[in-house]
């Protein structure tokens, strides 16, 4: 079984690591007082962290995360307008960190469902599902199934292309919970 | 209460019209075969046609549809590869149809319902919920009220620009339909 190497200790961090732990895999942490100069046992990498700090985890860690899967779970919203997203237009943070990682295998995931959702296992009545993106089925795959042992749902969502929508939902999501239209218990749900 | 005219009267043209009847609304269709030579009777025009049918409706109707609300439900897909859309990176068809209409109100709404749930009113354990952005606020309130006066859930996805999320959203949810990851009676439900 992979084991796991959670960037972040916080909310999401926290709810990965539980999942993952749930089902058995191995996890650590490396946190924020850690900087740079911390050794990445797991196999797995996944990046909890806000957007603006994979830019610095990448520059002090792209030579130990060559060769590795890399889950990014970001969303890449501007946070003083709400209004859009920090990414190219067309693109996506995933895709960006792809090409910044040319020698890792990056997927999308984790990023449309809130903390709150991956700890209870579930959104409103229905189980809570992770969406995962990537080129790599194999990687998806054993996400997936690391996913489902430790009790959730997960669907193949496509491509690494798809992380452009997983992003667009996860950004719309999130504004709906900042304005109050959904609660950060909730929000969107995968119904079969 | 407002009336509607829905042009198109496929499965979700039928949906729509059923949500909104039940409701109490007058409702209206104008089809295909009509070709450019009707005339619209509602005060709010919904397109319920596939995306590559709106430039002719648009052609042959701009001029009847000033001064009205025009609601857009189209994902508009390059249905060849299932892998893009059509609209310009960081855009969307409702933008591009309120530009063609500057002198209507555009707004996005329907486009990440599949018309299954429109007609049960259920997704998953959930109850339906419509998504509707655009720029005018009183617009998408009198939409909102007929939705939910037909029975279904509606909430306000903010301005026309998140119509980008919410196609993001609806090509999204057609690919996993298309691969058979989630029915044509499920997808995405909202949970508050």
């Amino acid at each position: 079984m992979a084991t796991y190497t959670i960037f972040g200790t916080g909310n999401m961090a926290n709810a990965i690591g539980g999942v993952l732990a749930a089902g058995g895999a191995a996890v650590d942490h490396i946190s924020h007082e850690q900087g740079a100069g911390a050794t990445i046992t797991g196999d797995v990498v996944v990046l909890a962290v806000p957007y603006p700090a994979v830019a610095e985890i990448l520059g002090a860690y792209a030579d130990q995360l060559a060769g590795k899967t890399v889950v990014d779970i970001t969303n890449p919203l501007n946070f003083e307008t709400f209004d859009s997203l920090v990414v190219p237009e067309g693109s996506s943070a995933a895709y960006e960190i792809q090409r910044a990682l040319p020698d890792s295998i990056v997927l999308k995931a984790f990023n449309t469902n809130f903390a709150a959702t991956l700890a209870s296992g579930t959104v409103g009545g229905s189980g809570t599902t992770v969406l995962i993106a990537g080129d790599d089925g194999d990687a998806k795959a054993a996400l997936a199934a690391a996913v489902i042992a430790g009790g959730l749902r997960a669907i193949d969502a496509g491509s690494l292309k798809r992380a452009h929508e997983l992003e667009a939902l996860g950004f719309l999501q999130l504004t709906l919970a900042a304005a109050e239209k959904i609660s950060w218990t909730g929000g969107f749900a995968v119904a079969n």
